[in-house]
């Protein structure tokens, strides 16, 4: 495995499963969980995610190779402040944020100049919250959205990706002012709208559901503390994703015109090839 | 079960999933099928989904006693008009249309006055089409939605009601009034939302879509022609529920203010509380 001394900061879900699939892949590497409660330690030590457990972040970073932010996304700046005078020279901070502007300006802001920060965005995850539902695959097949910034040497970006790789990952190099914007489309508004779909609905059409609203709102079932960050982190591009998505769905409410029934079938058909096209290969989220 | 001789007009994956469903049940029973192509009726012989098969939609009915509209609900109207001569004294004429009040309307201008017409809305189905995807479990633990109209005698609604639990369905009574609101918020919108989710993506975008997107979206993959009478029928609730929609977008947009973080954490988790108390437990529409 490229980094042998990993310190994993929070230890849910996605921390807790990085350290399942690193332990899968090395059995001699040496996986160090920092959290603010004992008790998501213990439970991480007890499934073999972690083998060493601090509530101190500087004490869990101090002989790390790699150092992987897995809180959430509002509490970076806190572990950034609190890692940095412990970092080992030669250390590496990447992250699972989904977001990635403002993680890479903290990095810049709070980190010392010699320690690069190389952003990541493993696709992973599930509505679900805690390390007992993390899985050591959860990650495999799934993209990783890496994220070079100015400055950071290009061999440590690959370094970082190819730790990703050998968790199973596809990974893709965007800047963070482009996965921000891609983004918005194609996760964090997908969330807002589903989060709206089920807000609106009421005590009598609920029962009334099947699948397709099953399917179509599962993500609306996700932590509201964490989707709020994400929200708020990254609100100027999910407003334009919000007025590109009303265009849409102008669109289509203009063609709830029996006049217009040969335009709706083909405006519909498109939408389903272009949806049947990609198909569902692509890994979990 | 409740009907012997089983007439199934068009069968594709609903068509078939029933005569599949009634086959498993009773060894004896007869299940005659309608195709305007002759291809799909040989399909649905050979999958023992129908044991009969014709052409033609008057002969097809003529020793029913449960007549099933299978065909996309476009195609109700010429149905009705060339079975209604043709149907046996003391048969019962349902369907598996999405929409309530247009083919209940049909019924009583277009059917016989002696012959009972019970609507029913099998919330089961896929993106998939054809007989090819007919499935005898299709139906089991999902709703069906029944709808009894004006001059309906109640035993012959639940002699209906009862064919459906047989199939291993739950069935819940309506209005075709209320049928249709309720499906345009919880069926027709959602289906309409990720058809504009879809559109609205690029080709740089759609890479990058995680398993949040594909089950989001996966409806969308359905049939536009199919989706396009269905959105057409029911336009005026489906316009309705998209101006209830567009209030809780806007809602939530109004809650992308650093001001307003604990509001929008409230209303981010009421809905992922409220779609988690929905959970998985439905079945497949």
């Amino acid at each position: 495995m490229t980094f042998q001394r990993l310190s994993i900061l929070g230890v849910g879900l996605l921390g807790g499963s990085v350290g399942l699939a690193a332990r899968r892949l090395s059995k001699s590497c040496q996986i160090t969980g920092y959290g603010h409660r004992q008790e998501s330690l213990d439970a991480a030590l007890k499934l073999g995610a972690i083998d060493r457990a601090s509530t101190n972040p500087a004490e869990a970073v101090k002989d790390a190779e790699l150092v992987i932010l897995c809180t959430p996304i509002g509490a970076f700046g806190e572990m950034l402040r609190a890692i940095g005078s412990a970092l080992p020279t030669g250390a590496v901070v990447t992250d699972v944020g989904s977001t990635k502007r403002s993680v890479c300006q903290l990095a810049k802001e709070l980190l010392p100049r010699e320690i690069p920060f190389v952003g990541s965005h493993p696709m992973a995850g599930s509505e679900k919250r805690g390390v007992e539902f993390a899985r050591e695959d959860l990650f495999r097949g799934a993209l990783c959205i890496t994220t070079a910034t100015a400055g950071i040497d290009g061999a440590v970006v690959r370094r970082v990706e190819s730790f990703w790789q050998e968790l199973g990952m596809r990974v893709t190099r965007l800047t963070p002012e482009d996965h921000d914007r891609m983004l918005a489309d194609v996760s964090h508004l997908p969330h807002a709208v589903a989060a709206a779909l089920v807000a609106m609905q009421s005590d009598m059409t609920l029962p009334m559901a099947g699948k397709g609203f099953l399917d179509s709102t599962r993500i609306a079932g996700g932590d509201g503390g964490l989707w709020r960050d994400i929200f708020l982190d990254n609100s100027d591009n999910l407003r334009d994703s919000i007025r590109k998505f009303r265009i849409h769905l102008d669109r289509l409410e203009s063609m709830l015109d029996p006049k217009k029934t040969e335009e709706l079938k083909q405006w519909l058909n498109a939408a389903a090839q272009k949806r049947r096209g990609f198909g569902e290969s692509a890994g979990s989220e």
